[in-house]
């Protein structure tokens, strides 16, 4: 089980991913970011690194960041990094971009991070792209995370676009997940996302010296006023799920959580203190239980998704490639549904 | 195999799924619309249904319309709908809305439809929202379309906010997909998605009429002159996937597809005729082997999300949901990686 034969590793580094674990546990963020692209490269690797590291994770606070392109939360992640920086503690940023080099917010969102946090010892800033596979993004985020928390990082904060469903499951990933908005994008009532809705612990409205600031805040405190779903404590994306204990956000032990409206002038550092704040009550809050809970569940989904995974190469293993192929050619003429393809193949297994 | 016991029908309406498909697909709108209700809640009638059914799809010309929120997509289109009208064809509409009830963009757009659109026979319209289930939302689709080819309808127009890969997948039940953007949105350069770049067949600048609607066509422009990765033929959004024949855009058989980008100002119902071009050129392209291969693509992607989800039932099936917990439990409490616990649940299976 050496993973010499797969790895081609820069000169100075180990050769086997077991080492490159031990030196990027050490401190050494060369072995580190190296171990991160080996994982991202080589789904294969993950399994052997992370059973190495998992021990050593569930340590670090992870807060999502999440939001539209233009409500500046780049701007913002950088200045919650420093703020925890001023405090002494450590910080990893996962930027999970599922945008094109064309993207002036990426850009722009980069330049801003290394003018003001590269050289710092104490941030680890890792940005990851999608090649058209967020669901495989999604997961490479969730073992980059355990990987900085195994690494003794004690904040991460992951940032992602805020929009469909992927990027929801990315911010589950999170302890805290903070949705951003801005004043003014688009000239229809911006549209909030449903999913987006069941995960924010936190709201920043950015940008809040801009015009319509004070009619987003109404907008989302409408919103909470009319209540909405509780926090999905299931992995339920797929049909089939693994259930959790669910929790319920008014059980009498505990205070239900509303998430605070908060407004910040990011570029300016405006409003970041209340930020950490409200980062705080809410890490507060899921100490009485709900945290618990939470992490179970997050638990339970990634157990979900590598067993899907497994199940699903074990299948296509024992399959001659012409089969499936064949298989594919009947549904398409129309011989054959897909669901009852599916149970031939299944046969075929078995 | 009747489905007497689990559905709870409308007087007047057929007490099995059979029943109720014959009478939707002999044009029972009462009877589709039901249908549809029946297969997006339970997904154990899908396999039946759709069975029955699939031997009379793959009729429909398929179209996607996704954008941000904001874009005017949904007044898009209505208005490619009602152009398909006057040609006298029928259309199905599947408005795939991941947005809350508070979103003032879908609000809007589905007043506009109802003016424009209710009451005439040759259009049917369905609204499918998720419920934290985009994974679900996009194979439910795929499946409602399939029912609208089916039932006779000669265009489906299925329209998604055009964000994460979620709606990606579902963009990729169409035959041409429509990437709709506006100038205007946001204050940085909009960010365009690279999984959206993939599927985009014609992107449309909608809201032309505004300032910077020239800026974002040169920045499309801009964008496909850098070149783009070709069209994703294969369902690679999970790691494991079923391969189909790739397919070159720039074999010598077949011209390259450039994605045109065109001017509307759907409101106005300005462009709409040139978009309706845009898709029959596009669909004439198709013809050439490109259409195939991704109706093959599609299929075999379908195939592999039926594989998937009954492999994981079938392994939740056979172990005790206290086993399945309690390995959960141990992964929380550190004692064994996701990764290994796997390895134990699926040891159990065999």
């Amino acid at each position: 089980m050496t993973g010499r034969a797969s790895l081609s590793l820069s000169p100075g580094l180990p050769d086997t991913i077991m080492e490159l674990v031990n030196q990027a546990l050490t401190g050494n963020r060369r072995a580190l970011a190296r171990l991160i692209s080996q994982i991202e490269n080589d789904g294969a690797l993950v399994a052997q690194a992370l059973a190495e590291i998992f021990a050593r994770t569930g340590r670090a606070r992870v807060i999502g960041v999440t939001g539209a392109p233009g409500t500046g939360k780049s701007t913002l992640v950088s200045e919650i990094a420093k703020a925890y920086r001023r405090t002494g503690q450590t910080v990893g940023i996962v930027a999970v971009d599922p945008t094109s080099p064309f993207s002036g917010g990426a850009i722009l969102g980069d330049r801003i991070r290394m003018r003001d946090l590269a050289g710092d010892p104490g941030v680890f800033i890792r940005s990851m792209a999608t090649r058209g596979s967020l669901g495989g993004l999604a997961r490479a985020t969730a073992d980059v995370t355990k990987i900085l928390d195994a690494a003794g990082y004690d904040i991460i904060l992951i940032e992602t676009v805020g929009a469909g469903q992927s990027e929801v499951d990315i911010a589950r990933t999170a302890d805290t997940t903070i949705v951003v908005e801005a004043p003014g994008l688009g000239d229809e009532v911006q549209a909030i996302k449903a999913g987006i809705l069941e995960i924010a612990d936190v709201f920043v409205v950015n940008k809040a010296d801009r015009e319509g600031a004070a009619n987003t805040v109404r907008a989302l405190e409408a919103m909470l006023d009319l209540g909405t779903a509780p926090r999905a404590t299931q992995s339920a994306h797929h049909g089939v799920t693994i259930n959790v204990e669910p929790v319920s956000r008014n059980s009498e032990s505990e205070p239900a959580w509303r998430p605070p409206i908060l407004q910040t002038v990011a570029l300016e550092g405006k409003g970041i203190d209340r930020v950490i704040e409200a980062i705080t009550r809410h890490q507060q809050h899921l100490a009485n239980g709900e945290g618990e809970v939470r992490r179970r569940a997050r638990l339970a989904a990634e157990l979900e998704v590598i067993l899907r995974e497994t199940l699903l190469r074990r299948l296509m293993a024992g399959l001659a490639p012409t089969d499936v192929t064949a298989m594919v050619d009947r549904i398409f003429k129309r011989e054959l549904d897909p669901y009852t393809a599916a149970q031939q193949l299944l046969a075929q297994q078995a």
